[in-house]
């Protein structure tokens, strides 16, 4: 059994008994009922995938996947594939959205290159990024597969094997991405996965497109769906037809986390087309998914709604990088600290009347 | 001319140069157009509040008013009085809420006496809270007025008061209740300075009212309103007749940290009543204000849309004593990080191409 498979396979659902010792908690502490909603809600999901009422989240990890894509020849985005480049450098010197963000959220931020189309083994060998790079971009997926099925499974076992490297120090990861050219395949996997044909309502501006350019930007990526016809069943065969490194990396994190018990927290668009690549392969680990932000991009929505998640927050940011990881990840403190520090109505000596 | 008519006449409209600057600033850095959203107009806001594009945050302070209410005697919520002076204790303990959730923020906590319904005073002389009691609760407002026109003005300037006393330690401000029965008064003021004569839609279950304790409950403040007929153009009587001494504590707050050009994180339901009167008694005071979640109580979003503001968060909580703005207080420290350490275009040497 390989490494994806294996991991599937430790991918478990939540833990009630967590989950009802937390709630039991909460309706002892002093406030009125749920009176701090989702926090709350948060609270018992979290007990739930850390199988620990404590809510251990203090150690953050936002793993950055970086990958270039072919379909930027089609003329999808304004901006050209060497930006990928000169970002990744941007977050090695700390200067980025995501290092700022990351800083304010008490996170790490590790940056992996999964398929960036430059050498970028200058940054490997000065220990400032991880090499998991599958090859020098994808191939341009409206004139075939972005990349083989082996690339595919390869992109997903990266993933999974960088969850795995990280985890001894890692509570709570967090996912972000940077790819010039990355929300057309984001695009099309949610039209695939949502079983229509017109991505049209889900292509969006991604990091400036020109308006008048939208039409031909779904045109594209409809012949890329229509001469690929992805298997909607098979998360393996959607990500190799139509998807992207990073892409792959961040579906295959997010398993080798719910493998883990770990929560991870799922930025926005890009990574939630990621998010539903790892839901394909298991549904089970949607269990382990925190929905970061609602993206300004307009498919943001129908990818919640596949993954049956709300997100946290709705700030109306189209960044990546983890920027709306990082921002959410202070609810996640704020649950731990609620469980672990307000008092009982019992230790207060506050009376329940009208509370119960 | 006494502190308040001295206060309002202070308080000025925010600076466009500062705002102008800090859009500039924002266009140079290493992200696609606005890509980080309403953090950066939360940024361009508090650049035009505190005249400084360095978005000065680092002090918080939540200023926990509290006070009782007359109009619990009419049955309109399940819990006595008697808990407001048990959380009061509780807060000077540590152990509730709003403890909790500012530790996270990094926000220290300053419970006030507004109108306690009980002899606090050995909490004030052990410096735990201080002392700006007007009364003893209100009087039940569906039989008269809640006070006089001139404890309504004391309620007021103490809050002025409250907010010139912490000023020299503070860069933002907090909004924070605690008073068994304020939902009761906010539905009232919701009401009236909408015009209305129905508090019905804005009427909702509290601290855990009853379901079909609600029409009653809505009956009451009704009753309240026709009884008292407050004045919408005059904020002293509408808080006069209809509020409470900690929603005026919660409008001189406001009034007051405006005065002295200070960023006021509004928590929810009832912080946004007093926001509210502080609207109507300096409608330029709205300027430095941020409303920082979209409260459970069904009235919040009228009182958000009478200010013209959009709530920052949206978790379902109802919880008051100022969660919510602590909670949202880390995107106050997000924008700051960002206008401060994130770097250029031209620092990083990412190309522009695509971009402008």
């Amino acid at each position: 059994m390989g490494l994806l498979e294996d991991t599937i396979a430790k991918i478990n659902p939540l833990d009630k008994d967590a989950m009802a010792q937390a709630v039991a908690h909460i309706n002892s502490l002093t406030m009125p009922p749920w009176a701090l909603g989702r926090i709350l809600d948060l609270a018992v999901e979290l007990a739930g995938m850390t199988r620990d009422i404590t809510l251990p989240v203090a150690r953050k990890e936002i793993v950055l996947m970086a990958g270039d894509h072919g379909i930027v020849a089609e003329g999808v985005c304004p901006q050209p594939s060497a930006i990928t480049t000169q970002m990744v450098y941007n977050f090695t010197q700390g200067g980025a959205g995501i290092n700022v963000l990351a800083t304010v959220a008490g996170a790490h931020v590790t940056v992996v290159d999964m398929g960036v189309a430059s050498d970028l083994s200058e940054l490997v060998r000065a220990g400032l990024i991880l090499d998991h790079k599958v090859a020098y971009g994808t191939k341009n997926f409206a004139q075939g597969a972005a990349m083989s099925r082996e690339d595919a499974i390869r992109a997903l076992e990266y993933g999974i094997a960088t969850a795995l490297e990280l985890a001894d120090s890692v509570d709570v990861f967090g996912t972000g991405e940077m790819g010039i050219g990355n929300t057309s395949p984001s695009s099309a996997i949610v039209t695939v996965l949502a079983g229509e044909t017109d991505p049209a309502p889900y292509v969006g501006r991604g990091a400036g497109l020109a308006v008048e350019r939208l039409a031909h930007k779904a045109a594209v990526i409809r012949r890329g769906i229509e001469l690929n016809r992805p298997d909607k069943n098979d998360g393996i065969d959607v990500l190799a037809k139509v998807g992207g490194f990073e892409i792959g990396g961040i579906a295959g994190l997010i398993l080798g986390a719910a493998s883990l018990h770990k929560p991870v927290v799922v930025d926005g668009f890009i990574s939630s087309a990621g998010a539903l690549i790892a839901a394909v392969l298991s549904p089970t680990a949607r269990d382990y998914m925190i929905l970061a932000h609602g993206s300004a991009e307009p498919g943001h929505m129908k990818m919640a709604e596949l993954l049956g998640k709300k997100p946290m927050l709705d700030l109306s940011m189209r960044l990546g990088e983890g920027t709306g990881a990082a921002l959410s990840m202070n609810l996640l403190d704020a649950a731990s600290a609620i469980m672990n520090k307000m008092a009982t109505f019992e230790s207060a000596g506050v009376e329940t009347e009208g509370l119960k």
